[in-house]
């Protein structure tokens, strides 16, 4: 794939995505192959097995490999948060950016953990982008240049791609491009994000209504509403996430932020998310219901609601772990375990 | 805590659960306090703060550890197979203790993936316990001589544990057992086991209903539901759980068979594995009946149904992940991050 380093107008995007590559179903059966002669009843490590395939068809290898996960996380400003709409000042999204840097958040934790590598990507944080109720976030231009931007970043040659995010203000964001490609009412996607209830709450969904009525049906191209209603960290992340594609990296998606900026590629090409895993279901209420209109089922629930890539990071463990019984099992053969008695 | 070596009857068991230890509510207010300083909004980490909070309470420790976890696994075996209740013949269970030893099984590379230990117990396998259609499983002297084996088995200073088993047969024994301690019909808690179907799972039904009726009201009480149609491991593992409670350290539950040992000391005092948590939901359709009857809300959900620990070894990488964010997240004050507005 080539990509060119700024600037790539949409049709350019729309040509990468009629050029997707397909999921390797001969992995996949050498892998199934593998999985009936494992010392376990057929089917009895559940979605382990299907990660396992997952990994296989979408890296293209029969033996998929989880040695270099790379969680990406992307910030960015937003204009909107003018509005009143977070809980904390815009501030924190550099204070968190420096934070991520000197190995402070629970992301550094937890990739930690996970033996996975960080890269954070600052977006021009010192711009917000404009307030989505007044104007578009971003041009074609600078939106196709920071999809290109995502698609560079995760050069380098990971094997397992967690996308994250960090931008105070940005469930408003994710709620109005939710909205925007799904339908339903403001109130249907807009949650406390990092914690506004009340009054914060009735301006946050007051916003998502304002934006959308202000762009009205120029929304309905999915790529037009992510530059109008959306921002720098969601475009770079849609752009990471085809860049893997491309690359035949398997992606884990984080929260609602993250799972919004993926879903514009979804509303462009149903398939494009296939090689999509959704590492978690967030607290945000909006999460689990674009996770079941995307059609898919999160591996883990533990009610959190931070962002910045901790819930996929989380996954990882259990992905490695996945991998790990599917390399490292002993066969009936091998182990001299009878097989089932019918 | 003294534990005879041997022979220790029912009411030396009954003892040993009236005098439990209670949770450390001073260590769980150090973590909370230390948790709102945290930089990320308070709540964002949602079940991985509940997590730490278990941890602390339940080592008595402010900064919790998970240094040494262990998975004790108990295996055993069950006369009840002669009645074709299992897809796999009941040699299997010495054949997989063999591959635990080897490093074969599924459990094995989960425990390496997690930095945990592996203990495997066999438990007399040459001497299947009696069918439990036609006489006890075990003596009031052996049931309580297994559950001091399993208390033993822990000791050597873990500070996690997981119970997990091995046993053809055992999801029979189980569901039995838990039809006897929380009522319902037997179908209500009998499911396809290794994978069972068809004329399998109606003898397997009819076994339980059996087993029932031909023991009676004696199943009243717990431990003689234990002894009268539990096995070995189950025993072991109810005194592991036991022990751990009073050597401090917090259990993870794996599947429905562990479970259900579990049961029978909630049966005796409700709050006797307040130490424990599920760490998954099983595929086996009574292990969420069962986790709702016990009041535990699982941390996997994954569709696993494997037994030997192999649930509970995975959630280990959670903890560890949980833990490593109280530990080692900066505070507010340390990273220059500014508060919420309000």
């Amino acid at each position: 794939m080539n990509v060119p380093p700024t600037g790539l107008p949409f049709d350019d995007i729309r040509n990468v995505l009629r050029a997707l590559p397909l999921r390797d179903d001969d992995a996949i059966a050498q892998v199934r192959e593998r999985d009936a002669q494992l010392t376990k009843p057929a089917g009895a490590l559940g979605r382990l097995e299907e990660i396992v395939e997952w990994l296989a068809g979408w890296q293209g290898q029969a033996v998929p490999t989880v040695d270099r996960p790379l969680i990406a996380v992307f910030a960015a400003n937003h204009g909107v948060t003018a509005r009143g709409v977070s809980a904390y000042p815009a501030d924190v999204t550099r204070q968190m950016v420096e934070n991520f840097a000197a190995g402070g958040a629970a992301v550094n934790q937890i990739a930690l953990q996970a033996g996975a590598g960080l890269k954070v990507f600052d977006l021009a944080l010192d711009m917000p982008t404009p307030d989505i109720c007044a104007g578009d976030a971003l041009s074609e231009a600078e939106c196709a240049a920071t999809m290109a931007f995502g698609m560079e970043a995760i050069a380098g040659g990971a094997d397992l791609l967690c996308v994250g995010e960090m931008g105070i203000g940005n469930t408003t964001i994710a709620a109005a491009l939710s909205c925007a490609l799904f339908g339903g009412a403001p109130e249907d996607w807009v949650g406390p994000g990092t914690g506004v209830a009340g009054d914060a709450m009735t301006r946050k969904i007051e916003t998502v209504k304002t934006a959308l009525d202000h762009h009205g049906q120029a929304l309905r191209d999915p790529l037009e509403a992510l530059r109008r209603v959306g921002g720098r960290e969601l475009a770079a992340i849609a752009g990471a996430i085809l860049a893997a594609r491309h690359q035949r990296i398997p992606v884990l998606l984080d929260g609602f932020v993250a799972t919004a900026a993926a879903a514009v590629l979804y509303k462009l090409d149903e398939g494009a998310l296939d090689h999509c895993l959704a590492a978690h279901c967030a607290a945000e209420p909006a999460h689990g219901r674009l996770l079941a209109a995307l059609g898919k089922k999160p591996l883990l629930d533990l009610g959190m609601r931070l962002g910045e890539g901790s819930g996929a990071a989380l996954a990882i463990s259990i992905v490695k772990a996945a991998l790990a019984t599917h390399t490292g099992m002993a066969t009936f053969d091998q182990a001299g375990v009878s097989s089932p008695l019918d």
